[in-house]
């Protein structure tokens, strides 16, 4: 079974929420048969490398809150991250582009080293000191590497600012596909979704559900009255012969 | 609608399969809302690089044809080929590792020229004269520039053999879990699979089949008997305050 989980690294519910479907999965009987999958989505899909500029300050801006509502909002995620055992700066994190951080997620979705450099940069941009939003990559590269990926090839990639550029836009419109307007956005099997950061009885809900509804492929063929063409197929052993 | 097509560049069958797919799709309603995608499975996944021989002395060595029989199966399939207006040499070509095609084939998606490339892969190794396995990348590189891919980049993937290589095991093991044996296999929607080379209105009716059957996404949610968490979320316009 595939669950695959649309979020943004600056988007504070994902954090949360990850941690709140990590707990339900952890508890699932068929976990080891579940693959979780990250998919791309910007919350701020237009905002150039290197704008970066205080989450206070972009909350009053963008949002029209005054300094004290902006504190409080972030103090309340804090305290929703800390309830999920999650560190969380509630004060002086930056807010910038996260296209870089979504191409590095596949690339390192190529190397089987996805799940690790997602929660290393969720910690990174929630919990620790030092900004991921900058013009240099250097604190990019470095969180890539300490995730396993070989550092010329991270730095390949985000010298070349196509370089994967097409896997985080196509996961964006696939979102919007499945009508998915904000993250995290949970998607189980391409059959069940779950939209936000939920409790964990509902991750698990889900999972047993998805479950219980998972089937195998069904097979379609010409059907009973004529030669089934299922064989004309190659395989370890051959390439069938036709028959005629 | 997804279309997932596991095949091989040197399966004749998917060669095949996939121009009778193709025919069903194009007369398709609704082709337009169909995404296709190539998976990899490779026929001889333990093959070295440059380890090269001629199909009809393959076909004997390993499945202990005689000349005769190999040369007549090839004839087969050069007129299954022809039904479908493909061209295809039954003297004469080349098998070998088709690792190196597979990771560039993953190269190519992320920059959308994947059915481009599958498409110039195909006709080289089926109609063209020159080899597409060969211990030189040259082949390779000018056939992917063909479809579109720049070249340092098609270079860069080549000469490290790591590059992709996960992506192509990962499809692997997918079309294992499905319970793929041979190719080509098409799933639809996770739903629906059809396996082989199976005349062009099979598809036609697969197609129409996983379409009626293609629902939006149920979304789960805590139920009616709790506030709902769906909001927990952030999107373009910000991120909803936690409530308690």
């Amino acid at each position: 079974m595939r669950v695959e989980i649309w979020s943004d690294v600056a988007c504070p519910w994902c954090y949360v929420g990850k941690a709140r479907f990590e707990k339900a999965l952890a508890a699932f009987p068929e976990r080891e048969r579940v693959e979780v999958v990250h998919r791309s989505f910007e919350l701020d899909p237009g905002r150039a490398k290197g704008d970066v500029e205080p989450v206070l300050t972009m909350l009053s801006r963008k949002y029209g809150m005054s300094e004290e509502q902006a504190r409080a909002g972030e103090d309340n995620l804090g305290a929703q991250a800390a309830a999920e055992g999650l560190a969380y700066r509630t004060r002086g994190r930056d807010n910038g582009s996260t296209f870089d951080m979504h191409r590095l997620l596949h690339l390192a979705k190529e190397h089987g080293r996805q799940a690790e450099l997602l929660q290393i940069l969720y910690r990174a941009n929630f919990a620790e000191e030092r900004s991921v939003f900058s013009e240099s990559d250097e604190r990019l590269v470095e969180l890539a590497v300490e995730a396993g990926l070989d550092e010329a090839a991270v730095r390949a990639v985000l010298a070349d600012p196509d370089a994967y550029a097409e896997a985080v836009r196509a996961d964006e419109r696939e979102a919007a596909e499945l009508g998915a307007n904000g993250v995290p956005f949970f998607v189980l099997d391409r059959k069940y979704g779950v939209s936000g950061a939920q409790p964990a009885e509902v991750f698990t809900r889900a999972l047993t559900q998805a479950w219980e509804a998972h089937t195998p492929l069904r097979l379609l063929d010409g059907g009973g009255d004529r030669e089934n063409a299922a064989d004309a197929a190659c395989g370890p052993d051959g390439c069938a012969v036709p028959r005629d």
